[in-house]
């Protein structure tokens, strides 16, 4: 009989809502002991969400967290469950501060931690030695790191805690924890999806559990959380590097699995290492396991179902009733739709053609047709009387004037918004992002942009794998053919198209993966043997972009004095709304 | 005679601007050999601006750093100020990442140096020790920390060099520099304005030169730059806590000063202290020094001014040609409109009144009297008949056609803007920005707000405050009693007054201070004294405007799906615009 049974308990936690986060381990729990689990482990930070951001800075938050900590104990004794050994992860505080500067000065208070529950007590902690604090994580800003090193001998086996990044540092707490000859390793994680990120996170698994023929056991929470998302994919990988068990992506899932370490020895423990004895029965009556091992699916579909997964949380976190956008006829609002409609259902997804003077007949069918297709809520405002008089008064052309109608638009839906309230959406992509093709209080209107890191070219490609999905399933394709091969364009003057003043999508996208999100220079792009009169195009038009965001003319961003940084208070921390 | 003639360089350096910076130090060192100074020292990143933020992360910017280190120092050379010893912050870079995780996750490859030129050549370079993770400062995400320490052997004595943070620290570098018997500390920094920093800020220098009977040169940046500004206030305090000689706040200056410290004597030095030594000629004729010990002015005098130079160098740096704002007749919008005249002259500000069928007569005619006072461009258009199409078309009422015309408003000076290049400004200030009292798309629209992190009270202490110093100066009070006496309002329905929803502004801003700077949670404010239902009120006023931002219909930022962070390029690293 193997010598452990551990469950991976991957949740999708609301951050601030400690009551509602401490349901989902409770539940899982119950799942846990009636599978006859020795160890159940949830996700870095399971117990108050991921990213907690100024939280962290918050007393009142740290010492309810705690408590929450203390009466998960508890609760979960009083259920029964003592047994069980409950391993949650949770910040911890306040700590002294590490007092700086002027005294008004916020800074860390807290710790990262992972909490041992067993029969009812708190019988161990774990602080995360090493904060990453690079590309969206910024936890060296709100946490104290760790210095002490915690090995769990549970049932003969040494098990060793760390917490996510701690396991991506060569030389790092992992060697060290392993080298007091642990059996198992234990990862508990807030790991967000990323392209591609399957390609790196699963080979570090291997590797760690390879060189040092060690059992990794590595439980990520799951779920969208403002701009992130949380892709779970927890996965328990053997010494020889082999897949003992690995769940899906994108949905919350107890992960159970047998596992055989090696049994403890009594090697003196390295410096800074704590061993900690749970004494603990085991379950009597074992049904055996079936294999659970989740396949990935291909790079579109995954992402797609991100962008949905972050999409219907951010509805659902933050309690709006419905979604209300601008449809055009054209592949991004098209997009958006049928991802509103996979996250909500249709019935919440109510949309808004504003035709205009230069809007072309196709269009108008076109936003109809993927109306009718989806089965959302739709209905149609013109808006040639409403942008005139403004036009007139003010004695606007050009530019302006192209804004002016754009503006009109972001108002319509925004005024449906407020008296229905709907979340916004804005429909804008990555690629028009980047080189400011679009209008701020005009189609940049709204709370929330699912597509805003989706080059142009992606959504094309995730349009018709969306078709593809919905054919092989014999389901209506949700968004016409004509929105994903007729040439874009803003329709905002007569014929225009994108192409008379951009590059090709393929080129443009290409260019700004480099420019943008690689950070390459202008020099590195011309090495790379793009057109120098391209490259200079584009760039000024990146750099560009921000300027007229600075003016007000693009882009969310407004800039303002600012004396001091006020708390970015995570919304779901809201005990009395 | 002293030992040494210092001079100080309290520069405002524009962020990516290497040329422009390098002239800026050029200058200055002219003026200081001129004046037979041994030792100019420029602000903490003088070269390249502060904060580069994501700059940091282009290998490219700090490739282009290295260079313009190095050709400062040969053009000093050139000039014939070789003999003078500069000292001058920059990024340095790019040094081998810390890679951690994946390999595409941006990690810090610079260091925050002040480089040591003398002779055409770089004697010397200290990095940075202690880097800010805390309020507004973000270095520990972009640059590496140093590891040595540096003491400059000049003219017979040591003088130790350390960057801003460094000199924060109890038990930091500033310990063990100075116990290699340093007779003067150099301190180059980028030292934001905050209200009361001057409580601060001096002191701590003081406390650090009597502790160790050591002479402190404490040299800063100043101007706008984005959120922030940095107010100079240069100082030179010697081991007594005496005051030798203190910088202007919020302008340029030279800061020209003799000091006499203790000759060097051959104590052994500490581990990881480097001692340079500097052969350099003293200049042989040498003037008298006047004193220069520039008195603070009062704390509403500063925040003008700290407001009145932000506004500035966001218009100048990002090259606007002039700004726009709404003149409802109110205290805000008076108060900006005189903060623009101050900063920019009155022939740079267009203000537009727009008045809808809720306006009062004397709303109207308090913003053509303030417009007349300062005697900025003043035009009027009406609203209403671009309002009633929109509300009949969309059968508006309520909250949804309250926000309507607070966003044609914003729709006619965004028309402006687009039509004219003007900058946009809004008016908010921080009071009703907490509590969520300002529409997105209307009121919230424009590309800088100079008020948003003052409270509604300051507001008015600020009005006051300008018109006394006004008449003080037998100038026209720029703004008009009535502004400031009568009830706020926002004018969107018949009657309405801001105290008809919100508490007296003396109490919510006291509350709003708690609850949002300080981090107070609601129990604090209970034992503190204030009403629990008005706490109630307003917490859960400030926690439902974040709601409202999300949902798209108040406030500046749109959240959306992002799988990676992106550079955040400050503007004005622009080779080619």
């Amino acid at each position: 009989m193997p010598r452990l049974r551990l469950a991976l308990a991957q949740t999708d936690p609301v951050v601030g809502d400690l009551a509602g986060n401490t349901e989902q381990i409770l539940a899982a729990a119950r799942d846990a002991a009636a599978a006859g689990a020795d160890i159940l482990a949830a996700g870095e930070m399971a117990l108050s969400g991921y990213p907690i951001e100024d939280l962290a800075a918050q007393p009142g938050f740290l010492r309810a967290s705690g408590e929450a900590v203390a009466k998960l104990a508890a609760r979960l004794d009083e259920a029964g469950l003592g047994e069980l050994v409950v391993v949650v992860g949770h910040p911890d505080g306040p700590h002294s501060p590490r007092l700086i500067g002027t005294s008004n000065a916020p800074t860390a208070i807290a710790q990262n931690c992972a909490s041992v529950l067993h029969r009812g007590q708190v019988v161990a902690r774990y602080a995360k030695h090493h904060l990453p604090n690079y590309s969206v994580f910024d936890e060296y800003r709100v946490f104290i790191p760790g210095d002490e090193l915690l090995v769990l001998r549970i049932k003969d086996v040494d098990v060793a805690l760390i917490v996510c990044e701690d396991l991506w540092r060569d030389g790092g707490p992992v060697g060290r924890v392993l080298s007091a000859d642990a059996g198992l390793l234990l990862v508990v994680n807030a790991s967000p999806f990323e392209r591609d990120k399957d390609e790196v996170r699963l080979p570090l698994v291997t590797r760690r559990a390879v060189e040092t023929d060690t059992i990794v056991a590595y439980v990520n929470i799951v779920g969208g959380q403002d701009d992130l998302v949380f892709d779970g994919d927890s996965v328990v990988v053997d010494g020889a590097g082999e897949i003992l068990a690995r769940a899906p992506q994108f949905r919350e899932h107890l992960l159970i699995v047998d596992v055989d370490p090696e049994a403890a020895t009594d090697t003196p423990l390295p410096d800074a290492v704590r061993r900690v004895e749970i004494d603990t029965d085991s379950p009597s009556d074992r049904r055996e396991l079936g294999r659970d091992i989740a396949e990935l699916p291909d790079d579109r579909e995954q992402i797609w179902n991100a962008l949905v997964l972050g999409l219907r949380d951010y509805v659902e976190k933050n309690r709006f009733p419905s979604v209300v956008l601008g449809l055009s006829g054209g592949i991004d609002s098209s997009v958006v739709a049928a991802l509103a409609a996979d996250a909500l259902g249709a019935d919440r997804v109510y949309g808004i053609s504003m035709p205009s003077r230069y809007s072309s007949d196709g269009s108008k069918d076109d936003a109809r047709d993927l109306a009718e297709r989806i089965g959302l809520h739709y209905s149609v405002e013109p808006i040639a009387d409403l942008v005139t008089p403004i036009e007139e008064q003010l004695h606007l052309t050009g530019v302006a004037a192209e804004n002016l109608q754009a503006r009109i638009r972001g108002m319509i839906w925004m005024a449906a918004s407020n008296s229905d309230g709907h979340l916004a959406l804005t429909n804008g992509n990555k690629t028009e992002v980047s080189v400011g093709y679009s209008t701020i209080y005009g189609d940049a209107a709204g709370g929330f942009a699912p597509i805003k890191d989706v080059p142009k070219t992606l959504v094309w490609e995730l349009a018709r794998w969306r078709n593809a999905h919905a054919l092989s399933r014999g389901e209506v394709e949700p968004i016409p053919a004509a929105s994903i091969e007729k040439p874009p364009s803003a329709e905002l003057r007569p014929d225009q198209t994108d192409q008379d003043t951009l590059p090709p999508y393929e080129l443009l996208d290409e260019m700004l993966e480099r420019y943008v999100t690689q950070r390459q220079g202008r020099e590195e792009l011309v090495e790379a043997g793009y057109d120098p009169e391209t490259v200079d195009f584009v760039t000024k038009l990146v750099d560009r972009s921000e300027w007229k965001r600075r003016q007000g003319a693009i882009g969310p961003k407004i800039s303002g004095m600012a004396f001091g940084r006020d708390r970015r208070l995570p919304i779901t921390y809201r005990p009395t709304r």
